[in-house]
């Protein structure tokens, strides 16, 4: 009778064996137990519990040698040679395991709102400004690092009159001369010209910017010494003409020799606290054939210019730009002063000049990332992203005071300065919400336009804001 | 004798052994077993046997181990933060594992052919209108929702005068408002205006279709009740000119409140079968110094403008447009009814109105989808994709009367009716071929023309094809 | 003493144990153990040596099971259906693992310089040529192969006043026609014209290529024979003026009818020594109330047209096109005769012809690749890469001549010849320098302009140089 009991659990437990795993042997530790068993060395009861234990380490090891097949098929996903892993990283990335092939693709959105309000006098010389609305930029890039030391660059400004934007090859880390770069692209001059229209502080660069040249076609080198804390580039290119928007290639037979050099003398925690030091140079050679002017609006982009010079004949303009910004946590100082020197065929060397300070405060303990490679200021990243639940993204204060004189020798273009506050609410890295008041005033005692003195200056007050997102 | 075999038969067992896994220790179960036969207690069949099966485990469990560095080197690759699988769905998607990331890259590519045929009387007005090709769209698109609550579009047709389309920044799912959308998009008003052109069942939107808005720069505020039955957007845009197809920004001074509401009666099987009622309104309040007009052409975009009222002055302008589908398996039923109440600064009001009713059937049953959070239709699926083997696609046929009278107070513009027939042929989720014939008739007792009465009216047959690829 | 010793140690052995994995059971083999160390049979050095060892086994054995998280982890980033694959292979690849769906987003950037140095009497009819710079081409494309049998390219240049280049949708592997492709497209006319501006040898085609159609709307058939040996290919197309480079869509009035016959009587070792012949041949049927005209530029994209004849009616137009090219290793050889035979509605018949021949020598190794499914070259890819440590690159150096003739029957526009030289480095196969000089020709015994006999033919001389890469 208790043999027959056994005989059946026996029975049962192989039964089950062969339902679990049918066509499947028993793994070398259950075979063993068997011999033991057959030996006498153990009990029944040991034999049963060990030879579930050993069916479950089979299974297990049965699963794992079953991964096998997922992950080849995983391998033949994504094992590809310079397989690009997409991710999203303050916008959208793809880089090879190996670092050498690096893909970005991306564009930037900024939808401008603005209401003016001018004195009389202003009025009778532009009309009445009315509101308006605009995209101020829409661009769409394709960005590469390839083979380990080339990287291109294609940007396309949608909204613009002048759309080519970033549009380079660059051959990074040659021996002595760092990154070499040619194509359509910034020249090396001021700060403010040089931090993307994504970072400003600002929705509009300050009044002195007439003087930057901005981007135009050349070839430039540069590179940066003692771990980054200082840059040098020099760069060579053909210039539209400066004074106008419209950028025509390969007309205006301007050329511009532009170099700048940066330092960091103090750069702590990396640059939660830092100063920057910079100065930016450019000479202009001048086809004597044609003629030029300065003219600037207010800082505000869909109001008119409010200062403009008469067109003269140039032999060559020296800029000097040196530029200054402290950082201190949550605080930071910027300043710069932009200055052309005219050298003219006839008549006397004109100088016409601008500056601006302004200072930023992060309500919600943020700072001004400022990127060491390239001496200029980077994307702001909130602590916590507005998230409908209690995140509120990162709030910044800002105020600044401009100034731009285009009154010399004559050729008078009047003077302008502007006082400004700027609100910016970072929901997260890529999408903001900027609320500018800018006050420009036109200097009554001093008061030009296109070489004549009018009586129809005064004060405007203007109030703008900016949905922008960038990815 | 019978040793020295023995000996030879162990000797090249563990020759074999070594010759595989020269360097490899035993693992345990094969010690065991030496023990086991050290003590007599197993046979030496017994232990040859288990020997190799000993192996072979090891073996296996080796291979499973080394499988971590695969995978590893695998999660190298797709293992970063918010890694975006790309996928084809429709078009190109990349998504992150958790959800809060979404981006797709895309664009369109329409090319019509067309040939008119055109009374005498019409071709005293409009001349010979001959065949023609065009791109009708070509534009591409990025987007993405990022963050789990911001979305963004930028979208540009490149066969458009009129180029910026899509260009928003969206805060989703706030508390009480739902989603917040900012930029350039459509106002939410008609149902036909709604359905994206990728998905029109028609060539062209119908005659009415000239009371809608389309895109404009504004905000909007949208959500949806009860299970996505019912839909509300309510938004608030600066309007170009809306009887001229050349939207400027910012110059107009025409601004709409415009609203739409939606609720679905009937919903079967996830759209199955439904019936759809909407109905929108917009308040446009005008400039007093500028001049509209309305016009607008057969339902063929490669002709010339068959109605048209002569400009005149507005105080404001109400839109209506109650909206009416019908899904029922692969039939469908719509229709719409558009007016205008336009308020003028001097002389009586003006009313303007137009309708469109228009049924279709798949051959090959399927149905048009029904997007319920935005109350419009959506992408048709063929059931099997055409592939040159015997899959053919998906067959639509549909039949179209729509009418535009633009005569009222003496403000003619003359009244045009169109009858449609179309065929479509969906080869896959992506590509699609058009054939429309359209009969255009302008009225011959109440015609028409800038405000004129003339004789030049009559009727139009137009055949266009359409090719079309969405990514 | 002895006994203590023991017993201490194996609490220690115990303890180790239960440190590193303090709640997990023995497995098997262990248990195993026990039970032989219980009975007596086996050491305690022994039964300490395997309990360590099957320790270790276990531990093998939970990591491996541990794997199985990490690759349910990986396939849920990269198991979604139509999963595709980024990768970087001479630009940016996304292919699903059953190879039915491949798409590749990218571009190309080509920014020339150039200096013109004109003879005096050149100069009085064009002016002085000065130097310049311009984007000769900047590209965005997005191309897929989806579902297994349908492609689609959108293609756009935003550095041409013609920008729309490739847009089209191809249904592929259609039995007996082979492809079928709809859209925007080359015409299937000239290996020269058919082979990418990407991979040309020169910076410029050569004169004769005014006789080229390029992309017009239209249809085609293509496909291959014998291995790949022969493509054929036929099309449809309505064609903007061909003598204009203004292409405007649907007004033109011309009708091609275009065919192109490729054969390779030699092809060895997968192109590495070939011969290729190719016929084309175009019949353009006139809208007898426009006129057209043939000029061209010498082989410089920013200098003048340097012949043109006048205007004339046509009825039809034969263009012939006979190619040849030999591909021996690192040298080629490429030829190609273009004739425009004229058919007027009065006057007698005129014939325009041009012809061109060039050699390519790559001084480090390389070959121009031949892609024998379309019948035209392609990208070159270099041995090795420049990288800055030793890495060259690829040196080609090539000689070309070419002459159009367009004086005929007094419909005269002149007759230009063009020795050009050209050096071309190959960073990458993505990137390359392009050094050309070229000296242009103006037949000075048989000069005329637009008909009318002119003094005013010479020589001059052009050195231009290229940037490129293409991503």
């Amino acid at each position: 009778m208790r043999r027959l009991g056994l005989a059946l659990c026996v029975g049962l437990v192989a039964a089950g064996l062969f339902m679990t795993r049918p066509a499947q042997a028993k793994n070398v530790a259950a075979e063993i137990l068997d011999i033991l068993k057959a030996n006498g060395q153990i009990s029944e009861q040991q034999y049963r519990d060990l030879m579930i234990k050993a069916q479950a380490e089979d299974e297990k090891a049965a699963a794992a040698s079953g991964l096998n097949q997922k992950v080849e098929s995983l391998e033949k996903n994504v094992g590809k040679k310079n397989f690009l892993a997409a991710h999203w990283k303050s916008g959208l990335r793809l880089d090879s395991a190996d670092g050498k092939f690096k893909l970005k693709i991306g564009g930037r959105v900024q939808n401008d709102w603005s209401v003016y309000s001018t004195r009389k006098k202003l009025r009778r010389r532009f009309g009445r400004i009315g509101d308006g609305t605009e995209f101020r930029r829409a661009r769409l890039f394709m960005e590469g690092s390839v083979y380990g030391n080339i990287k291109y660059k294609m940007q396309y400004d949608f909204a613009s009159s002048d759309p080519f934007k970033d549009a380079y090859i660059q051959v990074k880390k040659l021996p002595l001369v760092g990154n070499f770069t040619v194509g359509h692209f910034k020249e090396p001059f001021s700060l403010e010209e040089l931090t993307s229209s994504k970072y400003l502080t600002f929705m509009e660069r300050s009044l002195p910017n007439v003087f930057a040249s901005g981007r135009n076609l050349g070839v430039r080198f540069n590179t940066s010494f003692f771990d980054k804390r200082t840059t040098a580039a020099f760069g060579f290119f053909r210039d539209g003409n400066p004074a106008d928007t419209d950028t025509t290639f390969g007309n205006s037979g301007i050329y511009n020799a532009t170099t700048r050099l940066t330092l960091l003398p103090w750069y702590q925690e990396k640059g939660k606290q830092l100063v920057h030091l910079g100065l930016s140079y450019r000479h202009a050679f001048h086809d004597k054939t044609n003629q030029i002017r300065f003219r600037q609006r207010p800082e505000a982009h869909l109001g008119p210019r409010f200062v403009e010079t008469p067109k003269f004949h140039v032999d060559d303009i020296d800029y000097f730009n040196p530029e200054v910004a402290v950082v201190y946590g949550p605080a930071s100082l910027q300043f710069e002063w932009l200055s052309a020197l005219v050298d003219r065929p006839a008549g006397d060397d004109i100088q016409y000049d601008g500056y601006y300070i302004f200072g930023s405060f992060f309500l919600t303990g943020e700072r001004r990332p400022y990127k060491t490679s390239s001496g200029a200021f980077d994307r702001v990243k909130p602590k916590n992203n507005f998230d409908g639940r209690g995140g509120l993204g990162a709030l910044e204060l800002a105020a600044r005071y401009s100034m731009l004189d285009l009154n010399d020798e004559g050729l008078n273009g009047g003077e302008l300065a502007n006082f400004s506050l700027g609100l910016n609410w970072y929901l997260n890295p890529n999408v903001r919400f900027m609320l500018n008041y800018v006050r420009a005033m036109l200097d009554e005692d001093d008061c030009y336009y296109k070489g004549n003195m009018t009586d129809s200056c005064g004060d405007a007050d203007i109030v703008q804001a900016r949905f922008q997102v960038d990815f």
